[in-house]
């Protein structure tokens, strides 16, 4: 009896544990979409620190030239954790507007949003050369 | 001879003590004059850095409607730590320049070392609504 029951719990418990390692597998990871804060929400300081940052000026350049681009395209072949975090800060500033498709990012420029909250702005900085 | 050499010991660094503590209550401290980057080395996201705080914005806004002022009439009641911390960064990127006048530090708003540098930047900045 003890033996029929040690050999239920091994047989049961190498199902469940190749189980977890093929859903683990085929398992699509769910992207949930990104937040992003309101057009009249956009706070000056927070576009300002966005910008104060030469990778994040930068990707908001290169945007600022086409009308979506990947992570991947935008990213200079720096590391992705770097990467993330700058589209992170410039999302919550409300310049960078980010959307799942498949497996990839698209990013567009909030000039828009931007320009109606804070007119003048965006170009009064991309136009300056920086360092 | 024993008690005549520590007499002269006692004597001596009595001496000594009460001129220290007299010349410590007579200095007057010597204020070193403050740095400042020169013109040509001003760098955009230093200033965006600079201005993404409302309490510096706050500043230079105040800054920019007077010629010169004192740091108690700017600070708006904050303590002293806290805006000398402020202030230095406002140095630091060009924005404030900090004179010694006697006891007092007496600020101004580098307007034209700004505007040659980054043109139209400061404007389109102040003229913004902040939070």
């Amino acid at each position: 009896m003890t033996f029929l029951s040690g050999l239920i719990s091994f047989v049961s418990s190498t199902i469940y544990e190749h189980w977890n390692k093929y859903t683990a597998k085929c398992m699509i990871p769910l992207m949930r979409p990104f937040k992003h804060p309101a057009a009249n929400e956009l706070s000056l300081e927070r576009v300002l620190y966005a910008l104060s940052d030469s990778i994040r000026l930068d990707i908001v350049r290169q945007l600022a030239r086409v009308e979506v681009a990947t992570c991947g395209e935008l990213d200079g072949g720096r590391p992705k954790s770097t990467v993330s975090h700058h589209f992170k800060v410039l999302r919550e500033a409300g310049l960078v507007f980010t959307k799942n498709n498949g497996t990839n990012h698209m990013n567009t420029l909030r000039r828009e949003d931007i320009e109606s909250r804070f007119p003048g702005l965006l170009d009064a900085i991309l136009t300056q050369k920086s360092d």
